[in-house]
C-alpha cells in the first residue's frame, strides 16, 4: 500500500517504536487559530469523530477559560468515546478546580521553563517555577487525576534546568511528561539530541508537541518518535496557534509509512479532515498532503501517462488507504490520455479524429488557470458535437423585473419555443429568484433549479460576476443541465446562465 | 533576529554549507499543478520577481511542451535577469533542441532510474537508460549547453545503479546532479544516507528536489544540505506536482535559522509569495508557515499578552525578516489586552468602565468562528457607545428598482434625512449598481463607494447572501464608513448595507 523508499528501512533499522499513540489537540490548541471558536454541538462532533478515529487522548479545552467551556468539557467527557479527555490548565489551583469541576480524570498542566518566558512573561525565578510545577502536579494528584505535565517553550529551556524539571515531575506524579516546541524552532536532529538527553533522567512515557513555524513540526514528531517519545501531540488539518501543530494526518502516515505504526484508523482520516475542516471553517489547502485536493491530483501529460499504467510511478500510497480520491484534472499540461479517460467515466462518446480539437479548445480554456471540471468539459465537447452554428431552441425575447422596499420581487419574461410565444411572471425573495422562477414557468414548469452559484464579488458594485446554474427537467426529466455565464449585472448574468442551461438541455435531448 | 534552539547548534555543529544556492522551479513543477496555467505575462512577471529575490537558477518552463511555451522561455532569457535559465526537457533530442530554440545556455534534463518507472512508465532496461542519457547529455554538451541532470525517482533507485548513473552523466558532463525525491516518500536520516553514500562517486555538486506529501519535503531539502548537497530546488508557496515541491520560503528562513546561510533577500519573501498566490489563483493557506496569514497571528489571552510583551516569547522570528506583518486578531479567545491594543492603533477612544461589556460582545459574535477584523471591531464599539436607541440619521422611506433585456436598470429611492425628504433615480449596470447611486444622489453626491464586497453563495437562487459596503463622504469626507447586512435578496441586502454605512458616518460625525 506505501510505495515508501527503501532508505528509510535503512536509515531506521532497529528503532523501537512500540506503544506510540495520538494526543489530539485540536479541540484546544486547534481552536486557538485566530478565527476558530467552536459551539458544543461542534466539539461534541468532532471529539465524536476524534474517538472513532481512535487518538489516545483528546484534549477537550481549557476549562479554565469560561464556564461555557466547563460545561463543554463536561458534556464531552460524559459522551463514553473510547479515547481518554482531557483539559489543559496552568500550574495554579483554580485551574485545577476548573478540570475537577467537568469530571474529567486526566489534567494537561503546564508552565514555562525558558529564561525567556519568565523573564517577560511569567516574571518567576527558576526555583519558584519548579515549586509552582510541583504543587500544582500534587495538587491534581490529590484530586486523583491522571497528569500529564508540559514545561512551556522546552526547545528553549537551559538543559539542565530541563532535565531538573523532568526529574521534579515525575517525582510529584506526573505520569507523561510532554516536551513542546512552543515556538516551533527546532530542527529534527536536534530534537533526536534533546530526546535522547532527556530520557536519561526520564523513566515515564515523553509525549512531543510540535509547531510548524519553520515547516518541520512533522520531521520534529517524527525524529522524536525515532528517539524514544512515545505520544505525538497532533491537530487535525495542521490546525492551531500560528503556523499550527503537526498535522494529524501527516504524523499518522509517516508513523505507517516508515514505522510501521497504524496509531488511528487510517481509512478515517479523509472524512474526519473533511468535517473538521467545515466545522472550523478553514479551508484545506489544495496542496496540504495527504488530504489537500491536489494529494492525488494529475494534470501532466507525462504524469497521468505513468498514473494510468501504475500509480505507484507518481503516488507514495493509494489514495484509498486514507479515505481520499484520486482525480485525472484536465488543464493546460493535459494530454488525450486524461481527455478519453474523463470522458469515458463521464459516458460521454467523442469521435477519436477529432480529439485534436477538442484537446486544443481545453488548453485554451485553461490559460489564466482555469482547471476544466466535469461539468466545463461536457459543455466543452457539447459545443464542439452538437452546438456549432445551431440556433437556441429557447430564446429569450423580453425579460424585466422590478423590486424595492414594500414590494415582492416580480418578474416577467416571454421565450420563445420553438417558434411559440410564452409569456410567464412570477414572483421571488429577490430579483434573481424571480427571474428564475418566471423563466421556469414559462419554458417548462417541470424544470427543478438544482444549484446556484455565485462567485465572490470584490471591488465595486459594478465588477464582473460568474454565475453558474445546475437545472434538471428542461428537455429530459432524469439529466443535469449545466450553464455558467459571466457578466457585471448579477441579474442578467443569472438569466443568462439560467437560459443556456435550458437550451443545452434542449439540444443534447434532441440530438 | 531568530529566536531559534541552543540544541540546533549543538546538533549541527561543524557542518559545512558553504555555497548552497536555490534552484527555483515555480515556472516548471509549479505549474504543473492542476489548475495553474500562466501566460507570458504572468511567467515574466514571476521571473523578474525571482530574479529580484536572488534565486540561482529559475527553470522558466518545459521548452518541448509546445510553441507558445517556447516563446516564453526565450522571453525570459532575454529578459537580463540576474539568476540563470533554464528549461527542462527528457533526454531526447528532440526535447533538448527545443531548449537551444530559445537561446538558452542552460538545460535541466531527466530520465527515470528506478525499476518501478523503467517497467511500468518507460519499458527500458538500466542499460537503456544509462546509454539515453548519456547521449543526451553529450548531445546537449556539443551544443554548448550547461547541463544539470536528474535520475528521476532517485529515492526509489537502487543505490547501485543509481551510483552507476551518477558517474556515467558526470563523465558525460553534467556539472550538477540533482537527486529527486519525486514522489515524495524518503525520510530525513534516510536522505542523509543517501546523500552521503551519492558523494562517495559523485565529483560535480548535487542538488536536491523534495517533493512533499509526506509532509517532509523542507525536512528532507535540509538534510540533504547538511549533508553536502549545494542546491534545493523549490516553488514559491510549496507549489508544484501534487502537493507540491519544498516551499522556498521554507527552505530559505531553514538555511538561515539553522546554517547561518542567507541564500535569497529574504526581506523579499513576502511581497513575492503573494505576487505568485495572486498570478496562480492558488491562496496561501491561512496555517502556511512563514508567509500564512496566520503565521504571525495572535488571538488567545495568553499568546498575546506574552508578544505585546515580548514577541520573541511566541515567535520563531520577527515578521520584517521576512516582509510580512503581525497581526492580534480578535475573537473568542482575546483578552482586554488585545482589544484596547486594537482599539488604540484605530485611534478609536473607549472607555475602560465599559470594556467588559465590548469583550462579552465580541465573544459572543465570534462563537461560529468569526474572526472580528478591523472594521468589525469599530462597528461593534461604535453601536455600545453610541447607537443604544438612537435614530438613523438617514432613512430610507421609498426604494424601487427595475431592470430587464434591453432595458437599463434604474432605481428610484426616496430618503429623509433629518426628517427632509429628497427623492433620486439613477441607471447603473444592474440593480445593485443602480440602486446604490440613486442613495448617494440622494443623501449626498460627494459619497464615493470604496469597496462593495458580496460573499460567495452557493445553494439555491434564494440562499443567505452577506454584502459588504465601504463608503466615504457621507457626512465627513475624510474617514471611511463600513456596513454589513445579511439577507436572502441580493439588492435589498446591498441596500441595507449601504444605509447602515450612511447611518454610522452620520452618528459618528455628530457625537
Amino acid at each position: 500500500m506505501i510505495y515508501s523508499s527503501d532508505y528509510n528501512r535503512l536509515a531506521l533499522l532497529g528503532i523501537d517504536v512500540r506503544g506510540v499513540s495520538l494526543f489530539d489537540t485540536t479541540l484546544r490548541d486547534g481552536e486557538q487559530a485566530p478565527g476558530i471558536a467552536l459551539s458544543m454541538d461542534d466539539k461534541v462532533r468532532m471529539a465524536s469523530a476524534l474517538g472513532d478515529l481512535g487518538v489516545d487522548v483528546i484534549e477537550a479545552g481549557f476549562a479554565a477559560s469560561g464556564d461555557t467551556e466547563k460545561e463543554i468539557i463536561k458534556k464531552i467527557a460524559g459522551m463514553g468515546i473510547p479515547s481518554a479527555v482531557c483539559s489543559l490548565a496552568r500550574s495554579v489551583k483554580k485551574d485545577i478546580d476548573a478540570v475537577i469541576d467537568c469530571d474529567l480524570g486526566y489534567v494537561h498542566t503546564f508552565l514555562a521553563t525558558s529564561d525567556i518566558h519568565l523573564e517577560y512573561k511569567l516574571k518567576m525565578t527558576r526555583e519558584e517555577v519548579k515549586a509552582r510545577a510541583v504543587d500544582a502536579i500534587e495538587y491534581a494528584r490529590s484530586h486523583g487525576l491522571r497528569v500529564q505535565f508540559s514545561c512551556e517553550d522546552a526547545t528553549r529551556t537551559d538543559l539542565n534546568f530541563l532535565k531538573e524539571m523532568h526529574i521534579a515531575v515525575q517525582d510529584a506524579g506526573a505520569e507523561t511528561i510532554n516536551v513542546p516546541d512552543t515556538v516551533g524552532v527546532i530542527y529534527p536532529t536536534a530534537m533526536t539530541y534533546l530526546i535522547t538527553e532527556l530520557r536519561k533522567v526520564t523513566k515515564v512515557p515523553m509525549a512531543v508537541h510540535c509547531h510548524n513555524d519553520m515547516g518541520l513540526a512533522v520531521a520534529n514528531s517524527l525524529a522524536a518518535v525515532a528517539a524514544g517519545a512515545k505520544q505525538v501531540h497532533v491537530c487535525v488539518n495542521g490546525l492551531g496557534e500560528r503556523t499550527g501543530n503537526a498535522a494529524l494526518e501527516e504524523v499518522a502516515l509517516g508513523l505507517y509509512a516508515n514505522f510501521g505504526i497504524e496509531a488511528v484508523d487510517l481509512s478515517k482520516i479523509g472524512n474526519t479532515s473533511r468535517l473538521i475542516s467545515r466545522i472550523t471553517g478553514y479551508p484545506i489547502a489544495y496542496n496540504k498532503p495527504i488530504v489537500g485536493r491536489n494529494a492525488f491530483a494529475h494534470e501532466s501529460g507525462i504524469h497521468v501517462h505513468g498514473v494510468l499504467n501504475n500509480a505507484a510511478t507518481y503516488e507514495a500510497f493509494k489514495p484509498e488507504l486514507v479515505g481520499v480520491d484520486r482525480h485525472i484534472v484536465l488543464g493546460k499540461h493535459s494530454g488525450a490520455h486524461s481527455v478519453k479517460d474523463r470522458l469515458n467515466a463521464l459516458k460521454v462518446k467523442f469521435p477519436d479524429e477529432r480529439m485534436p480539437e477538442l484537446l486544443a479548445r481545453i488548453k485554451e480554456l485553461a490559460v489564466g488557470g482555469k482547471e476544466i471540471d466535469d461539468a466545463e468539459l461536457m459543455v466543452v465537447a457539447d459545443h464542439l458535437l452538437w452546438m456549432r452554428g445551431e440556433e437556441d431552441a429557447v430564446k429569450l425575447e423580453e425579460f424585466a423585473v422590478f423590486t424595492g422596499k414594500g414590494v415582492t420581487a416580480t418578474a416577467t419574461v416571454t421565450v420563445t419555443v420553438d417558434g411559440e410565444r410564452r409569456t410567464s411572471s412570477n414572483t421571488g425573495i429577490g430579483p434573481v429568484d424571480a427571474s428564475i422562477k418566471a423563466i421556469r414557468c414559462a419554458v417548462n414548469d417541470k424544470i427543478t433549479l438544482e444549484e446556484y452559484k455565485l462567485n465572490a464579488i470584490t471591488g465595486g458594485s459594478d465588477s464582473l460576476c460568474e454565475v453558474t446554474v445546475v437545472i434538471k427537467g428542461a428537455y429530459d426529466c432524469s439529466r443535469l443541465s449545466v450553464g455558467k455565464a459571466v457578466g457585471l449585472d448579477i441579474v442578467a448574468t443569472s438569466v443568462d446562465a439560467t437560459m443556456e442551461a435550458i437550451n443545452r438541455d434542449y439540444i443534447r435531448g434532441r440530438r
